[in-house]
């Protein structure tokens, strides 16, 4: 095998920023959805190509617009590659769908680089810090948010729920910390056929809450904590509400009110809010039954209102971003 | 024993409302310091009588004005008693220290209540429930600090560390949550000789905060809590900050800039904010070693700032409310 033909290749879930309660410090992986990135190893040149991109949607194709290309772009310049790579993306995750696409592909393509440094036996420390591929994912990602948010990409990165902030530490990368949750939890998340604009998503948020709001907003953000770390489903359930973002976006979303009082009449349903700016929802659910009856009633009123959707039912926690050997 | 002279007695341990970290949410038992309460029994009548106040400061001696009666009259009306009480109270926490004194006296008297209920054999369902005293014990509250907040009453009835929100439940009674603490953390608290009024150290709160803000807050109250159900003493240490209202009550207290950073310069040290409205100021420790060296540290601070002080040092976490049996 001649190192150029090296290629490995890497998924990296989707995920539910904010997982409603938690607004920019919460996020939790999905299970059997996210993009796939596919990389061969550019030995003669420093260029990273992006040589094909398979998506229903169209995305940026210069690689300093693209995240995974991005991404990969910030971990040859910190660590001095000599090389470049030609870059596969696979979108499993609809663009502007509020399942934390830009960070997935951001993620693959990084975990798809350090598969390549371990086989390279290169001067590159083996394996890389998961800390460092953080970083590099987190550049992908302030590319396609504006700025590093780490809430979808914590989550696609290292799996399950991640709590995540940058008052933490100076260093993001050591500013993530995994909370447990009860087995036996599942999320369903659906996916309405219209775009919403993180950016746009964001502009529209008032810059002022009232103290109460607060007070009760954090109170229930450490109930959900406290809740998943005891697996207390009471606790869990009186705590998954957002009452200070969900309001102001859910105008994003069709039927939003009509669709959220369906799940949540649902035995079984733990709490129901916005997948990060949208306009995915998401429910919990105490169980796999309960998560299939909440999806069809979601996506039941998604038609009535005339839009098309696609569900995805995961087990939790989910496991994080994953490689593979991929040489051909 | 004719009933008529049966006498119980009840300490309710000092707390720290809000924690720093968790305005009006988070709560913690101190140990050692408390204030106790002894009843007789009234039977031939249902008057409740303060007969004593032992404190070195002046509370009121109306039993509708002093928590501890007012959380008999509560549950007097409640449980259709044909009794009354004499009471005598040991105030052991100065008043107007945020050392949630009014709190403590209130739990203190409903604890008492039920070693009496318990010794008459009464009708009262016995042992009366912890979250029926715990709903008597917020009404005396709810007559010093305007409103039933149970940030004091939770901790001082159940002891440790409590989380309590009205969000979670409609039942005040069961909105108490524990968060269990890393065991060898030590809690200093310093009660400053300056006189800080609950009511008053609220109102000068502003109504808002920024979006910003809320983030940032509501991550440490949540890495707070995911840090003591952890054992991570560095996401603790990361996380005891308040950024919202310690600001706006720090000038209440004599030389808290200079206290603050004397306490947080010394190693071991986890953090350091307001004990509930002030003056007391608390930190949270790694050994009882800093705790003491902390202590020292604060009263070197306000002497020179000339204000006396009395300094407590807790081991966590710390128990709550307890009876004994008092006839004489």
């Amino acid at each position: 095998m001649k190192s150029r033909d090296l290629t490995y290749r890497a998924f990296a879930p989707a995920s539910i920023g904010n997982v409603g309660v938690g607004f920019d410090v919460l996020g939790l992986a999905l299970e059997g959805v996210g993009d796939t990135v596919e990389l061969t190893l550019n030995s003669g040149t420093r260029e990273i190509l992006i040589e094909s991109i398979f998506t229903e949607n169209k995305i940026p194709a210069d690689p300093k617009q693209n995240t995974a290309t991005a991404a990969l772009l910030a971990m040859q310049k910190d660590l001095n590659l000599s090389y470049g790579f030609r870059v596969r993306i696979h979108k499993g995750i609809p663009l502007g769908s509020g399942m934390g696409g830009s960070a997935a592909s951001a993620v693959a393509a990084v975990v798809a680089a350090a598969g390549i440094f371990r086989r390279l036996k290169s001067r590159v420390q083996n394996p890389i810090p998961m800390e460092q591929l953080f970083t590099y994912a987190l550049e992908g990602e302030r590319i396609a948010a504006g700025s590093a948010h780490p809430d979808n990409v914590a989550p696609s990165l290292y799996g399950g729920l991640t709590l995540s902030s940058s008052q933490f530490s100076t260093s993001l990368a050591k500013s993530v910390f995994h909370i447990s949750i009860p087995s036996g939890i599942v999320c369903v998340l659906v996916h309405p056929d219209v775009q919403v604009e993180t950016k746009q998503a964001r502009k529209i948020l008032r810059p002022e809450i009232s103290l109460k709001s607060y007070v009760e907003q954090s109170s229930l953000l450490a109930g959900f904590v406290l809740g998943c770390m005891t697996s207390n489903f009471g606790l869990i359930s009186a705590s998954l509400r957002d009452q200070i973002i969900e309001p102001q976006r859910e105008h994003l979303i069709p039927a939003f009110q009509d669709v959220k009082n369906a799940a949540m009449a649902i035995p079984g349903c733990l709490g129901f809010s916005i997948s990060g700016s949208g306009p995915s929802v998401f429910a919990l659910a105490k169980s796999r039954t309960a998560g299939q009856k909440i999806a069809q009633e979601i996506q039941k009123r998604f038609k009535i209102a005339g839009v098309t959707s696609t569900a995805y039912i995961s087990r939790l926690p989910a496991p994080g971003a994953r490689g593979f050997k991929g040489e051909k």
